[in-house]
């Protein structure tokens, strides 16, 4: 039984100028999950926001917090964002040496714990851990900036985390690029969970239903789910 | 002759959820300027915002934008926050070998310079800067997280830097437990911007006019300008 | 032909305020090898000790050095440590970029190289150095501290490894949470090396015989060695 | 259809006090590439030289320029090498987490990328770069110095990477330690670009045509392509 | 008035296989305090031992323990080393960018706090400090190993900081080469508390009691308070 | 008595591709020393070169080779350096927290040690040393690259460290924009040696002996010297 289809829109690409206003339209439009990126400048070449923006945003839905970590080193934030108000934490296999141990960390807060893969890097790298994962999290662009193409080839690496997953109940998702042309990529290989940043948030708030619905029926269509 | 005492509301201590809203309310109820306090979970162990969040700000207000970067290193990061709208970017002494570079870096990008010094860092470190410098930043708490409570110990630096300026126009500012207790001590050693945080911010925006007030009157009359 | 067990309790878990004592006292008590853990609060969130503590207790027994390096880098410390008393030296492939280059060092030092492989961290890493390994180390904690306990999905990485090896001549050590209870699992998937700390040393010298006994017995009868 | 035999000097093992010189006379000697080995003092244990060096030789020679950066990062230099002359700039796999940001700034200079591996490093790590490379260098010593002996290991290696190579035309190097005896070595396993460092200068420039024919001979025989 | 001389023997000179005999020893030697020198092998070269060797010899006696941090970071460990028995923490001003921070760790913890120089640091360096500390250690040698020569040129810091402490209840320590033929000129330039190694444990328990009190009788003679 | 004015042409400036024989010809232009600029790209954000290439020049010229290292770390380079046949080693103080270890490290190579202040570095910070040092190289341009223009605010710091050096044997040396325009603002706060880049090697060989005449004649003319 497959998992449905969760569309994630990233608040990277959201005014942030009126967060709360924006989570509040994007959660009315259909988002399932929202996604929040965490940039800190050295493990990525941009800073966005930390645990502080989490924690104010967190009381403007009742949606599901996939914050993704592009920092490192990664435990001695764990704590933080857990208490802003994360549902599930993830960050970059390449970020450290010790990935086992920041899952136990996160998992000790009482979260979900997810793992990052960049697009240079191999699923083996994971393997060890695929027993205490709730989420895998594909890059489909290099992390750092929005508005990137989706790169192609990760199609493949999509459909070979998913036969190492195999019956495991560990979410599929990718980033980077998702686009009504590019979901159907994606969800063929079998990513379940999909981040949305320019296509989910273009246009401005009374855009952002159609455009989630846009990403959500092409990704269920590819499936054989739409009818 | 002296310059005119200037408040600076630290966006820190602002409700991230609607930063153009808070925005226009602190600079409507009479902040000098907009201070952003930028930090990398690196250089100090919080991250707080980067450059895009100033972008999305920018418009909301005319004032005067006083960018502290809390981050190390500095250089690959000085043209964003200039594209971002910055109209001062102020830096940590601490934060590298090559602070000369950065100032020269902030000037290319036709922005004024100044430099940052944490409580335990004496003002010789930054002497050769002087006749480069528009601002000096002295911190009164150690940065990284909002609410701390003014250190006494600096009054005695503000009085020494301010001694160390001489005629030159640099502006002498200081962060950090700044409340209208606090913000005479600052004044009457020779401090002329003074960061506030939750004392700007504290009660919403009913209130902030009055918070600011009360400040910029303790200051004032400190130097006995109040009539 | 497979190698006989060896049990090497490590003096994290001893007393180091006569940690001569404890040595000669785990020798007497049947330990096969020394384990030393070094730490460097830096690769691991702990201190523990290093070369010169590894020198005082070399003339109390004579029994192999096992000295299992939790620094990075590694290079500038293999000589000390070398010097000090190894007879051989494990370091982590996630420590660096040039794990050749480590396993060059320590042979030329001449001692014997291992390579220790986090929880997280998938076998395929140190395939390229099958050929000049004499132990690999698979922790089955998150190395820092002691007392932590074994993680079952650990076991088939075990077995693996133990794939992987082959009819080389490489000794296949477990380190962390190895006690009668988990001894058998880690000797069934092909460990024949066991780190044991807490299980060792609890209770005290008068009992490290029988604490040794009594992880060989589990470990033996696991093998079917025991009559 | 096989690529031919390529050989290129490495201009490490020349003369650096008239390096336009060697270059000129290595050229006219049948070097088919020539490769620039930069090293940091970071990445690896030496300083070599940097993009300064690479362009005073530039106008002695119209040959392919095949650089080498043993650095890390590796990103803030891509620029700068591109501008210099480089016809390929290589990179360690090993050097950073954005490997494929790191292709992809270097096909945006519009240069040829290349990544490399370390001895110690498995083919594993660069599969998800496979359809985006023009080269792979294996290296065959430990990088930082020449004159070092070539690690048998390699050789396996180097048939594992031609195999996942398959039919994409990928050039595939191997580096350190290549004389007469050992290219057939690397050649029968499946390389057809060999390094050459001390092999090819020494002698002084006299030698170096019968240098370079010489590896160039005995790679050719091993293919089976001399009559 | 001033305080007493005291002396401070630093366990690095100590026998590591026995610390708790040598610890009970030089206590009944004379000890006034137990000087713990703490290195990572990345502040310096050395790595000699953690917290855990702290909180073993902590119960062989009620002496003072004055523990000397030589680690980058050091607001990591503060807590550990607080736990395990230390008295008084200091830490190097070259450690970090945020010094008075450390302080602040280290007090909240309940201890006292000292500040390090190395030979080639300024005095200016810690003016910032100066009202918040109780101790100010003056290296006289180059840390990370026992054994090495005073450095005389550190003879005139002794006396200029002496000069800044002023009437401040800051305890003067000087670290390295002291013996009794330099431990006058150290005293003489206003330091009262002295670290010995090798001059306090040289010639083994027997003659711990007279090294000791030749130390003492020189630097009280060089006051002028032996009779 | 004041020591002669000295012309260290910096070979950054020379042609790469031939070095020796822009050695040769420098020296016979009447260099008195030859100043060499290495860079690692951490320090400074260029990569120059390393030891090997001053072993390839130093047979070409019997001038006194003033290496200035643009490198952190320092430690692990100064044999390499000393061997390549630097007579007098110089590195930054900025570059680490143990300066006087490094002093130390390069007198134990039996050559000469100096000292670097980058432009915005308070000469309080190398008080301690001045007892060590044979000199003290003060930059009137950010390091890492050649072609910059003079900061004239460093005239004053050449006078404060005259003032500093008092009657020792330390040479002062001033390095970025040295012209024969500049030379004389250097030489009348202090400086005796002058680093000299375009402007000795500009317009080719012919050109280096009137360009170094210039230099010096600027020179010992606001010294009162010429006739």
């Amino acid at each position: 039984m497959t998992a449905p289809i969760r569309i994630a829109p990233s608040i990277l690409s959201a005014d942030f100028a009126k967060l709360g206003e924006e989570v509040r339209a994007i959660d009315a439009a259909g988002a399932d999950w929202i996604h929040c990126d965490v940039m800190d400048g050295h493990f990525v070449p941009n800073i966005s926001f930390g645990p502080d923006v989490l924690k104010a945003i967190r009381p403007h839905t009742a949606k599901f917090f996939d914050v993704h970590l592009m920092i490192a080193p990664v435990d001695p934030y764990v704590e933080a964002f857990a208490k802003a108000g994360a549902d599930l934490i993830s960050f970059h296999v390449e970020a450290g040496a010790h990935s086992h141990r920041t899952v136990q960390a996160i998992k000790a807060q009482g979260k979900q714990a997810g793992i990052v893969l960049n697009p240079g890097t191999p699923e083996s790298a994971i393997e060890p851990l695929l027993g205490d994962l709730d989420l895998i999290l594909l890059m489909s662009v290099n992390p750092g900036f929005g508005g990137q193409s989706f790169i192609c080839s990760v199609v493949e690496k999509i459909a070979r985390v998913r036969a190492l997953i195999g019956e495991r109940p560990i979410a599929l998702e990718v980033d980077g690029g998702i686009t009504p042309e590019t979901a159907p990529l994606a969800v063929k290989a079998g990513a379940d969970v999909l981040v949305a940043g320019s296509a989910a948030f273009k246009g401005g708030p009374a855009n952002y239903a159609a455009n989630i619905a846009a990403i959500r029926k092409a990704a269920e269509t590819a499936r054989g789910e739409w009818v």
